[in-house]
């Protein structure tokens, strides 16, 4: 179990847009939740779906009879000694007492197991039954069977499907469909027990939930019980069959005892299912924090042949957790500090982080590193530090960090300075690094955190750094505490609260973006649509009109064919004018000499209109004419251009142009929906961005029409579809502001 | 004590040079150490300095009688209840019975203390002493008392000196100058007892040696010994007035029983003492490990308050230990787990890392975490897989990550598996990640990966992710194991591990840049001298004379003071030239409009000369003329400069030149000395290093000049030393492979 692998089928990873337009809605039988959290928000209607087919809207699946189900079956049970389907009855028969459910083995060679009366099939069931374990090699026949009674869910442990190979995601597939048909839902196949785990009740306060397509990568959070975390669901995904890593997201989402969900994740299903998912979450301001395999080529290659899933590009994947919100984070360790961090911590009083230390240097230390992570230490006011000099001496700094030298933590002072802190209104989180124990001061220091914790809003933090982690002070007195967020390192505490403040911050006026993506198409799509040429790169001049369609701007430019024409052009367009040779498939013109820019008269125009035909004759380049160009200067080069990804469908890329900076490649990635705030948020992300401000006296770009070019570039993107492949406007002049931006050169391709 | 804080006098921190030029080299009394790795390896002779007067060698400070000494003076000791320096003494004498010292008591007021007879003064010793701890409130008088003994060290715990102001600092300066005088060397003031802690003696094996600038800032490094990691020494180096940081680091570099020194540091008291201290340590190829404090300003701005020490610029700080292959860590956690596996890993017999799990998802994971940190994962060879496949299922991946599915580590495969991988000559480490506990599975696996270790000379690391910690197949079998290296996170085992390939990587036929430092001044040395102005910025042309005197090409020109003459000399230097305006402090050339390019006929050089003097009038600025250059196409732009640190003195920039990079900041420091090889390494860390390399069709640039030029221009500011505070070579345009490179425009300052 501990070892199982499990995989979907990758033929089942459909792109995400042929599963909105050509499938029905999948998987509604069971109707919309009724939680205590918003479950819906929108009327899903009969179709609620953006300009390129996707769904704007996903139910939320009803599970709480699927975690705390009445009546349970066990298909395959048994309890002979020795057979591996023992253990597992054994421990099923456990879980539903824990639970309070009636458990029904069925076994058509027995009577009894354990002394439960043993049912011969499904037909033979008592009672119509929440959930049905199947314990069989082979589950396609019992789920036909299941889908004659009124089961609701089943779990199928059986390994061999797509995490085997092609015979085996045939398989899947058969299985998948069936379940289909059936109207119950399924979790699996490959996947465990993780679901029906003991958990500890005896904690109180808001719970993590955890989703894992790996059981034994679970484990550490799971874990986390026994520090005093509370866990209240663990949903372990395997090849997600049918119910995926996207249902649990958004049923935990809704769940009023769920405080965070922490996610292990290799590979998503759906990219659109995910961000649905991640949009009910955000709405609800419940934070997910997670792991997703793929930094590497080496990593998504593993995780793709672990589990069959499609892993999408990580910087796409990355850009689509940062625009919803998600948390993303590269350890266990980080999943599960910043997790139990945020499922416990309220809602920050104030952003000012306060480091307050027994060393000097551990002060200076911490706040280096929480400096360096994007924290803000506000300085304290010249009261405050007065006050605080009342219990520490003069030559200490107390501004923040504020160092006490030691000895004040020993008496009475130690607790009047962690209030006095507190008391602080520009403080929202106060932090004690506490490097090693020295159980004179730390123990008390310890209890004291606990203590002024307990009467204070704000979040109290502590970082135990000794390595051995048995010390009473850490294991009786912090852990003791709920009110107190313990950590083992600088970097997982820094990691976990700037986590803390990043989700506070993101879901306080949180809008969603898929309120307002677009349903129907816009005039400029049919325009659009008349241009593309199936399986052909266009010329640049058809590019260009394809992007006047949705009114971005180009220069002014003219197709000619003749010298004549073009001198003609020019003056109409006015000089200076540029030339280039224009002609589909036409790429690298600037180094095959294609191009002749700041041309000053007619007979600059006639030279140059001869020498790049002759050049053009000469390379064996097939021309559709010459464009005769406006001349456009001093701006500041972007690149503009959208791109596919297996998961997520079309993405909008954004990065500054010139060749310096494509070697340097500061490009970000938007994944649709996104509206204008998150359009701008993607510009402050790159490197470069100090550029757009206007450096070396340079004027402040134009801001406001990028940003536009790059809405109107995604609903292009959204309302093309699967016609555009792939658009690259480089560059994109950005003028001074006021002044607009211009496409000085484009390039589309129709798949 | 925890709590103490300490610095040195900020004006005792000097310049290196002032250091270097002006004073006898320091503290030779006790001569050369005669350890067992190398202490010297050249000789040091009357003056072994290099051209700039920094000493190009340092003795190793033999400290064996400070740490092991055979008699022992406690001034101030005391026995009265209550009073402070009660637990000290009682600390001190049984640390002394733990070494085998001799201990006496000094107290004018008594005549035994614990029991020993006590002596009224320094004077009335029964015999010379080789250390004398001073409890004393101020240790000034005593440390001239101590003058007239035979005593080596003296430990000075007062506290009140530099960390206290400008009063401190004055104190601890009057310190340092008796110290000198004296003879003895001290450690302190404001330091601790951390040296005289109880070490745990039963352990085997190389050892970490442990120096820190805040006693609490090493407890957790100390606390490794709880987990079976051997500690040999602590240097808490405290406010520095005359031990530093870097006599220590030397010292534990020459001692057999030390395995890897790990650093916490907070400022350094000399650039200079630190890189050679470095050298020693990559000579006898003994790793350390650092903690820096100083990444951002709040943290150097705290540090320094902190400790009075001077932090330098981090990014030359950070270069300095990249180039003296110093392994730089952020948390204490990490300088815990890279020191304690450098410590005692055996060197690597290959680079490879196989990646072995008990499931497909950590292989997965921890693969992508360590591809994305640089670490290499061969892929077993074809014969090597059907090996594994013997005793794992024929679906799992075993080509590396090697995933066993969990089963076969239940029974005598488990083993076998484990020495399969270990026998591949690609593979020089295997690390077995296990993120949670389960224990059928993960006790047996324990014990087989301590077993497998004990018999391979390869390394074995294994990552214990639960959180929990008290399990007994971590206590008791993988910390039980002096062979296994054992992690909490994948993060800590992958920087472990990275420094540790690193670290032999670096010291593999290591060559000491001081070996080939310039002793002598080159002839080009008198020429520039002659060109510099004190307080002046050079003009253009001044400066360009600078870098020819150092043989760096720079385009033909020629100063001219009337437009006829401008004609003759554009006819000499060649059409089409480019024009500037040339003066001192002239600044901001092309803002101006003082630059014009492309002029390809007397007329418009004519013409060039009456608008550029006209705009110097205009504008009010001085010239002494204006330059006719020879125009230069076609190159990498790049940007060289001097600058100078307060710790390291000149430093070497370089980067990519042109606005755009300007902007993203693509810079790299060299602190001298530096040879061929690291000038070279610093272009590999540029990020827009591909460019040198020729993109969108351009040519390969002349990666040797470039080279070349950067160590004229070490060179250059090795030998100018004071003279000359900034130089920036801005553009220096490297042309294509055999043609050299040209610097457009330079900028020189003299202080």
């Amino acid at each position: 179990m501990l070892g199982s692998t499990h995989g979907t089928l990758t033929t089942h990873s459909r792109p995400a847009r042929v599963v909105a337009c050509g499938e029905q809605p999948p998987h509604t039988v069971h109707g919309m939740s009724e939680p205590h959290r918003d479950g819906g928000g929108q009327s899903a209607g009969p179709v609620d779906r953006d300009v390129s087919g996707r769904p704007l809207h996903a139910p939320v699946p009803d599970l709480d009879r699927f975690f705390r189900p009445e009546s349970v079956a066990v298909i395959g049970a048994s309890d002979s000694e020795g057979r591996p389907n023992t253990g597992i009855t054994r421990q099923l028969i456990a879980w539903a007492e824990r639970v309070g459910a009636r458990l029904h083995p069925v076994n058509p060679g027995r009577t009894q197991v354990f002394g439960l009366p043993c049912h011969a099939s499904v037909a033979a069931l008592p009672e119509p039954v929440d959930l049905a374990v199947l314990l069989v090699g082979d589950p396609l026949p019992v789920i036909e069977q299941l889908a004659e009674t009124k089961v609701k869910f089943a779990v199928a442990f059986a390994s061999g499907f797509a995490e085997t190979g092609e015979r085996g995601a045939a398989a899947q597939e058969r299985l998948a469909e069936a379940v289909a048909r059936s109207g119950l839902r399924l979790l699996g196949p490959n996947t465990n027990l993780n679901a029906f785990e003991k958990f500890r009740t005896d904690l109180d306060g808001p719970a993590i939930a955890l989703i894992t397509q790996s059981g034994h990568q679970g484990r550490p959070v799971f874990s986390l019980q026994e520090l005093g975390i509370r866990l209240s669901h663990w949903a372990p995904t395997g090849n997600e069959a049918d119910l995926e890593t996207a249902d649990f997201l958004s049923y935990f989402a809704t769940r009023p005892e769920v405080g965070a969900i922490a996610a292990y994740v290799e590979g998503l299903k759906d990219g659109r299912s995910f961000l649905l998912a991640a949009d009910r979450a955000a709405r609800n301001k419940v934070p997910i924090v997670a792991v997703k395999v793929g930094r590497t080529e080496t990593g998504a290659r593993t995780a793709a042949s672990h589990t069959g899933k499609l892993t999408g590009a990580d910087e796409v994947v990355d850009a689509a957790m940062r625009q919803f919100g998600v948390i993303r984070v590269d350890g266990l360790d980080e999943l599960q500090d910043t997790a139990a961090l945020l499922a416990r911590a309220r809602k920050p009083t104030a952003e000012g982080v306060a480091v307050y230390s027994i060393s000097g240097g551990t002060g200076a230390h911490f706040s280096d590193l929480a400096t360096a992570a994007g924290l803000r230490l506000p300085t304290l006011g010249a009261a405050k530090q007065a006050e605080l000099h009342q219990w520490i001496p003069e030559y200490l700094h107390v501004a923040n960090p504020v160092d006490n030298g030691g000895h004040p933590v020993g008496d009475w002072r130690g607790r009047k300075i962690l209030d006095a802190i507190l008391a602080d209104p520009s403080i929202g989180i106060l932090i004690c690094p506490i490097t090693g124990p020295f159980p004179p001061m730390s123990d008390k220091l310890a209890q004291d955190l606990v203590d002024a914790a307990e009467q204070t809003d704000k979040l109290v933090c502590v970082v135990w750094g000794s390595p051995v982690g048995t010390e009473d002070a850490y294991r009786r007195t912090l852990l003791g505490s709920s009110r107190v967020a313990t950590f083992r390192t600088f970097a997982n505490c820094i990691t976990a609260v700037r986590g803390y403040l990043d989700h506070h911050r993101f879901v306080t006026g949180y809008r969603s973006p898929f309120d307002d993506a677009p349903r129907v198409l816009s005039p400029s799509a049919r325009k659009a649509q008349a241009l593309m040429r199936p399986g052909q790169q266009l010329s640049e001049h058809a590019a260009k009109q394809l992007l006047r369609a949705y009114g971005i701007r180009v220069p002014r430019e003219q197709l000619v064919t003749s010298a004549a024409a073009a001198v003609r052009a020019a003056s109409l367009v006015g000089y200076p004018v540029v030339m280039k040779a224009s002609g589909p498939q036409l790429a690298h013109k600037t180094e095959l000499g294609l191009v002749k820019v700041q041309l000053t008269s007619a007979s600059q125009v006639r030279d140059a209109y001869r020498e790049l035909t002759d050049i053009a004759r000469y390379e064996d380049v097939p021309l559709d004419g010459v464009l005769v160009c406006q001349m456009i200067e001093r701006g500041v080069e972007m690149v503009v251009g959208v791109t596919r990804d297996s998961l997520f469908g079309p993405t909008v890329t954004v990065g500054l142009g010139g060749v310096l900076v494509e070697v340097l490649r500061d490009v970000v990635v938007g994944v649709p929906p996104f509206g204008e705030d998150q359009a701008r948020a993607m510009l402050d992300e790159l490197r470069g961005r100090a550029l757009l401000d206007g450096v070396r006296g340079a004027p402040p770009a134009d801001l406001d029409a990028l940003v536009e070019v790059v809405l109107r570039v995604q609903r292009m993107a959204l309302e093309l579809g699967d016609d555009l492949s792939e658009l690259d406007i480089n560059p994109l002049v950005v003028l001074p502001r006021g002044q607009g931006a211009v496409a000085l050169d484009a390039l589309a391709v129709c798949p």
